[in-house]
């Protein structure tokens, strides 16, 4: 799903990982994440994708709503455990949306 | 990959879409798109994953950059394509990347 996030300016979490082999907890931990990631205050909406790499980018109304989130017990909790087990390598981005535009073919 | 981007202030342009059914040439329009992305004055690196949605983050070093990448005549074409052909939808998001972090397991 492509996330259906408001007019700009906003904020985006790019967050680029390569995984370590096996799963130990993790599918649960990511749909546990997103779940309480979209509770938050200010969470506006996220999109994931993986292959070699995966990314996953989440949109925030600015960056206190950032800051409370990455402050969150049970997150940073997850956070831990991927640095310790989940993951061989990442990134984290934090940008500023300035613009956006989209398209879709059935509402041309 | 994990794009290996400079210190920030940078640009990403997230292009996160949905393909249509079949490929119709879009995979070599992918491969050349990467490579004609990467031969463009301002180009930090690309970063790129597919599932229900596809991401693509592209990094560069400023705004005229991806000005210049947007009017280059052979990505317009394949832009052209892409609403025609190859995307049920997509949104771009073009967002300054104020701070970013990373880990590397073998590094610590």
């Amino acid at each position: 799903m492509i996330a259906n996030t408001p007019h700009p300016p906003y904020y985006a979490v790019i967050f680029t990982s390569v995984r370590t082999v096996g799963d130990h907890g993790y599918q649960e931990m990511a749909r546990r994440m997103v779940e309480l990631a979209s509770q938050q205050d200010g969470f506006l909406g996220v999109e994931s994708a993986r292959n070699e790499v995966g990314i996953t980018v989440s949109y925030w109304r600015d960056l206190v709503s950032i800051k409370k989130w990455k402050a969150h017990l049970e997150h940073k909790f997850a956070r831990e455990k991927g640095r310790s087990t989940w993951y061989a390598e990442f990134k984290v981005r934090i940008a500023k949306v300035e613009s956006d535009y989209g398209f879709e073919k059935n509402k041309r």
